[in-house]
């Protein structure tokens, strides 16, 4: 049996009462814009007189994709290992930009081709690859239960250890494919208006791409179920964000939703559990042409916009300094009164 | 005799060698999208192997504006020394983006109607209010060239005490006038185009703050010269914040340029030394409606799009984290080489 969820929506009982509180800053009314949305967020979510961000922890899961072997990507499938090893050893740009945001990075092998013994690196594989979603499914039934459990068991193992923020990245050659296939899948929209250039394939491999997605979706119909979906046409990293995503949105911790590739997990997340949407905070719009599409689906906007194609979670480490000081001017900006200053 | 400027251009010889750097990084081409602009440009201004942020000060000038008796703002100009006092007490949002950021925030009275004796308050006032210039003009050549003396001077004192990184803010109930006055004048855009709401006033307001604008560029006709317009249609904080644009790119410190008031300082240094633009990043795009024309008109894309329309400096705060990571990529990030990552 898959895995249920038990998912409150936020209270809103206090929306009032924080909005006034903001009101009653010394600005006019709304001038710090998409600030106020995310403090009256934090506050919905937190409950608390004070909002914070504790123990900031981005999770990236790294897998590998069945149908990259079709070499519908700019680089072949070895180049997951190698990012991952990129990664651990502190080379790449989530590891940069997760420094200079003073967040935590935890890597996640969620099944890429050949393993690594690291005891930094998280073993949570769920095999040595996903199926090529063009001919099969991306996953067994057992795999995809596998695979939300160990999300919602890293979540709430960082919950526990007092991270109150959960940000989510992906590394998996191949996997705007999936994602891809998910939004069409999902929205009902042409394939063709999901299918993006990734990292920058060229022509002829966009049109490979097309083709064997076209194959995925016709393989599996008209379906609704998104388990269903995640199983036939994910892979090992969505599934495990999935989890991820709804075993913290069980624990009420704000999620950072990154990139086109954990949107689609968000995507599914929603479908399986709506009330998690209110947990989300969208941290960059991808250059990636479906991620426009996504974000309309979840009715959301993201804060940053910055050109980034890079996925890794990259845009979330980039936003967070904007829920801190979301944070600082919900907790330390006086009111018009205690300052003196004339509404 | 006005001040002269002697600012170079960057030196460009180095930047296909900044190109190809960043092109090795471990990240398919182009993938960090604006942060890797910012990054080429830090290292054109630094000329240094390793870029870094030392020292980064927002400098919030404040002065009273003449035109703003005529009841075109939200508040009166009362409010202008009572957000100073809220400044000097920590409670303004500025203060907690600051705090957030890591950034130095002093305050200067250029102006203020009210003098306020505070150590904390830098004093370079050009006088109590400058003049009404719907009817006159804004200051004397006197005020104007000690305006852009003081501003070059704190400029150059942030940076002898070490600080590469120079950010502008201000605080003037009534200076949006002035800069949508300035923006006119100096573009030839029609005026209603210029003219935006501020902080928030309602139809009556703007039909008047309209007809008092269009009364003061008939009043000083055409004219090109920005010094002229400076101190025509200018105000103590403008004036300021010219010259220390001016002064710090003259030591090539780069600069963070916020808000519609600033902008239009940066408008009139541009003009004035065409070469200071090479040291300008645009932090944030104001709700203000000018404010995209005056962006357009520099050729600058900001990196950020909140919806703020407070002035302060504040989404210059904001933006510097997105520096900060774009140096610590610049740096830190592997190369494909160093990484063991197939190209």
């Amino acid at each position: 049996m898959l895995a249920t969820w038990t998912i409150h929506p936020l209270l809103r009982d206090q929306e009032t009462a924080i909005q006034a509180r903001i009101d009653q800053k010394t600005k006019p009314l709304g001038a710090l814009g998409r600030l106020e949305e995310i403090a009256c967020q934090l506050a919905l979510i937190q409950q608390q007189d004070q909002v914070a961000i504790t123990k900031p922890t981005l999770l990236v899961f790294a897998a590998d994709h069945g149908i990259a072997g079709h070499g519908i990507s700019i680089a072949p499938s070895a180049v997951t290992r190698q990012m991952v090893l990129n990664f651990l050893a502190g080379g790449a740009a989530v590891n940069c930009f997760c420094q200079a945001s003073q967040m935590t990075l935890k890597v996640i092998d969620a099944g890429i081709l050949e393993p690594i013994a690291d005891p930094r690196l998280i073993q949570q594989r769920l095999g040595r690859c996903s199926g090529d979603i063009s001919i099969e499914a991306a996953m067994t039934p057992e795999q995809l239960q596998q695979g939300l459990d160990y999300g919602r068991q890293i979540a709430n193992e960082q919950i526990a250890a007092g991270c109150n923020l959960l940000a989510f990245g992906e590394m998996g050659i191949g996997n705007t494919s999936p994602a891809a296939a998910l939004l069409a899948a999902m929205t009902g929209l042409p394939l063709a208006a999901c299918v993006g250039r990734g990292t920058g394939i060229d022509d002829a491999q966009l049109i490979r791409k097309k083709a064997l997605l076209t194959q995925a979706l016709n393989r599996v119909g008209q379906q609704s179920d998104p388990l269903v979906l995640l199983r036939e046409l994910g892979g090992f990293e969505i599934a495990q964000i999935t989890g991820a995503i709804l075993g913290a949105a069980e624990q009420r911790i704000t999620l950072l939703i990154d990139g086109f590739i954990v949107t689609a997990a968000a995507m599914l997340a929603v479908r399986i559990a709506p009330a998690c949407r209110d947990y989300m905070i969208f941290s960059h719009g991808s250059a990636e042409s479906g991620h426009g599409m996504m974000l309309e689906s979840l009715r959301a906007r993201p804060l940053l916009d910055l050109g980034l194609r890079l996925g890794e979670g990259t845009g979330a480490a980039l936003a967070l300094p904007l829920l801190r000081a979301a944070c600082s001017f919900y907790n330390d900006m006086a009111s018009f009164s205690s300052a003196g200053v004339t509404v």
